[in-house]
C-alpha cells in the first residue's frame, strides 16, 4: 500500500502477463515464441519489444494488465473516470454512508500551484498573488466546509433522509474508494496523459504511483516507455 | 430544451441514422437494401427490425446515434459517466469558476424516497420515519451548505487560490454541464439501466427524457424497445 | 490443449481474478470485503454473486479474465473477430507463409447441417436434399481446392511473389492461429452468443471449450451463468 | 462512389458533426460556444482547434463521425476488422451466396511490391527477383484458383451443401461488402495506421479514400491532421 496525498493510497491487487508474454503474443504473427532477452553482444527479444513499442504495435501490450485499489478525493475520481478503457468498482454513498475523510491541501501546495505552469487551472483574472496567511485561511475554511457538511449529513441520516439524498451535502474533496482494472496498453495510456506536466498535481501523484508499480511488474516495457517520453 | 429537476435540462444537439438506415445496414448481410415498412396485410421490413431486436443482432443499431447537451448535478454525472460507451465533453471547474446553481430536492421527493423500493439506497438502519418538518429542515440545511461553500469558494478565488483547488468546496449537488454522444445501441443500453425501477430518481428523470427524444427520432426501434420491457 | 475440429485447438494461457475477487470488487460499493461462501444453513457470499449476476451488475465481472491460444479456420476467425471487446494477436500470412492445414468437414457434419434449424445458413432455394455420395464428393472437391491453391501458393512464393500477395490463393477453410484475451464479462458475452443454437456449428465447438475452461477457473460464476440459460 | 482496386469501392453514406461542432464541444469545458473561425489578422477558433489537436484533447473529435459502405477483398477486411472501434455490418456468405467477384492484382502491382520497403511482407528468403513473365503467370494462376473454387462452390450449393459450408472453397481474394461506422477520432486512428508507409498497398488505397472523404466533410480538422503527419 503506497500512501498518496494526506489520506489516500494505491494498493496493488493483482497483475497478469509479463514482458515475456508480450513477446510471445507478438510472435503469434510469425508463428514463433519467446526466444530469450539476449545479451549486449547478441541482442535478442529486447529488440523486438522495442520495435513493437516504437511502431505502435499495441495489441501485444493488451495481453497483460493490472488491478489496483485506490483511495482518492472525488474530484480526482471525476478526472480518472474519463479513462473509459478501465473497469471501475467504486464505493457508493447511495448504499453506505461515506466515511468522513477529506483532502486538505498543504500551504506549499496551495502556493506552488498558484504560480504553476497551467494558467487555465490557475487563479482567476484580476486576483492578486496569494500570500501564506491567505493560503492558511483557505485551508481553515476548507476544513470548516468539510466539518459543517459532515454535521448536516449525519443529522440528515438520523432524521431518516435516504442515504442517496443525504449525500448531496458532500464536497468533492471527500475521499472515495475503488478498484480499477485495465490491460497494460490502457494503463500506459492513463500514465501518458496523467503523469505529465499539464494535469492537476493531485491526479499526477496517483499516476506516478501507477507508473512505479507498472515498472516493478513490467520492467522492460516501462524502460521503453520512459525512454520514449524523454 | 426539456427541463429536468429544478435547474437542469436536456437539449437535443443532433442525431444520425434512422429506422430505415438500421434496416439497410442489417440487409448488408444478405446484399439487399431497405424494402419498405409494409402494411398490415402485407408486412415488410417492420418484421426484420423486430427480428433484429429480438435476436440481439445489435450491430445495425450502432449505425445510428445521437448527441445531446445535459445540465445535471455532479452526483448524477458521477453515475452517468459509468456508461463508458458514451463520449463526454464536460464543463471543467479547473478551467472556469462553476456557476452557483444547485439541486435542492422537494419535500415530496425527500419523503417519497424514504419509503421507496430500493432499500439499499434508503434510510440508514435504526432511523425513524422522516416527517414533513424534518424534510423541510433538510432542504434548509442543504441550501445553507450550498450558500456557505459558495461564499468560501468565491473568497478563495479572490485570494488567488487556483481554480483547481478553490473548487474543493463544491458539494456534489452543484449543477455541471456536458455534451454526450453515443450510437443508438449504447443509448438504449443507458436507457435500459437508468430508466428503470432501481436507479436513483434523479438520473431516471434524465433517462426518461433521453428515452422520449429517441422515440421521436427512431420511433419504430423504440416501439420494439418499449414492448420488450413490458 | 483441447482439440477442436480436425486440426484446431484451444490452449489455456493464463487467467486472473477469481469468484472471490468478483465479490471483493462488488463489495467496494459498501466498503466490505469477501466474507466467505457460507453453507446451506447459513448462506454467505454465494447470494451476493447471484444477486450481481441476476441484476446485471456487470462491472465486478470485469475484474477477472483470461488469455487463450486458438487454432481455427479463417472463416471461424472472421466471426470471432466481430467480438470487438477481445484483444487479438494473430498469425500473419503477410509476414510468414501460412502452414498447409485445412478444415475438411466430415460427412456427418455436412449432412447434419443441411437439415439443421438455422434455415438462413442452410441450403439455397431449390436445392435437393443432399445424399451421402454428394457429401463425400464435396469433401473430395474441398480437398482438391486446398491442394491446388497450396500448390500455386508455393509456386508464387518461389517465383518471388511477395508473401502479402501470394496468400491471395488461400481459401477460408485454412487454419490460422491467434491469442485472444478479454475480461470475464466479455468472455461470457462471447459464450452467450456463440455457444447457442443459432451460430455455425464450427464456432460453437470452440465456444463450448471456452465455456468449459471458464467453468474450471470461475466455477461459481459459471454455475449462475448456466442456470440463467436454461 | 469512389472506385478502389479492380472491383472495389467506397460509398459515402452519412456523416454527423462538423469542425464547428468540435469547437462547440470543446468549449463545454469553459462554458462558451463556437465564436467564429477568425481571419488572418484576428485569429479565432482555428487556434483552439489546433490546440485541441496538438495536445491530444481527443474527446471533442468523438462528437462527429461518419458511416460508409465498402466493397473490398476478404484479406483487406481481415485487416480492417482489427480496428475494434468501428461498427461493422457485413455481407454474410453464411446467409447468401457470395458473388463471384475477385481481386486480381496488376503486373505492376506484383512487381512493385516485391521490391517494396516492408521486407517482412515481401518475398520469402532465397527467392529470386520476380520477372514480368512470372508476374503474369501468377495472375493467371490466381484467376484459375478463383474460377475453379467458384465452380466447386456452385456445384456444392446445387448438391444441397449448406451455404455455411459450401463457402469453405472461397479464397481470401474474393470481394465482400460492408457498412462501417465510427466517430471522427476513431476514423483518424484508422487513417493514421493504414494510410501510411507500412501497411499493405491494398488497404492503404482504401484508407486514402477514407482520408479524402473526411477532408471534404471536416476540412479544418483534416488540415491539422495532415500537417501533423508531415
Amino acid at each position: 500500500m503506497i500512501k498518496v496525498l494526506d489520506h489516500g493510497y494505491v494498493k496493488f491487487t493483482e497483475h497478469w502477463g509479463s514482458d515475456e508474454r508480450i513477446i510471445e503474443s507478438a510472435r503469434m504473427s510469425t508463428d514463433k515464441g519467446f526466444l530469450g532477452w539476449g545479451t549486449e553482444e547478441k541482442p535478442g527479444d529486447e529488440k523486438l519489444l522495442s520495435y513493437l513499442w516504437k511502431n505502435k504495435h499495441s495489441t501485444p501490450f493488451e495481453m497483460a494488465g493490472m488491478t489496483i485499489e485506490i483511495q482518492a478525493p472525488i474530484f480526482v475520481f471525476r478526472e480518472w473516470h474519463r479513462h473509459r478503457t478501465q473497469s471501475y468498482s467504486e464505493l457508493s454513498a447511495r448504499y453506505t454512508p461515506i466515511p468522513d475523510v477529506n483532502y486538505i491541501p498543504s500551504i506549499e501546495r496551495i502556493m506552488r500551484n498558484s504560480n504553476g505552469k497551467n494558467k487555465q487551472a490557475g487563479t482567476i483574472k484580476g486576483a492578486a498573488e496569494i500570500n501564506e496567511a491567505q493560503a492558511e485561511l483557505f485551508r481553515q475554511e476548507l476544513i470548516q466546509t468539510c466539518e459543517m457538511s459532515e454535521e448536516r449529513y449525519q443529522r440528515a441520516l438520523k432524521f431518516g433522509v435516504p442515504k442517496e439524498l443525504a449525500r448531496l451535502h458532500i464536497p468533492v474533496t471527500r475521499f472515495s474508494k475503488m478498484r480499477a482494472s485495465a490491460n497494460l496498453r490502457n494503463w500506459l495510456g492513463f500514465v501518458t496523459l496523467r503523469y505529465a506536466d499539464n494535469p492537476q498535481e493531485e491526479i499526477r501523484d496517483y499516476a506516478k504511483v501507477v507508473h512505479d508499480i507498472l515498472t516493478e511488474k513490467f520492467p522492460r516495457t516501462l524502460t521503453l516507455f520512459d525512454e520514449d517520453r524523454k
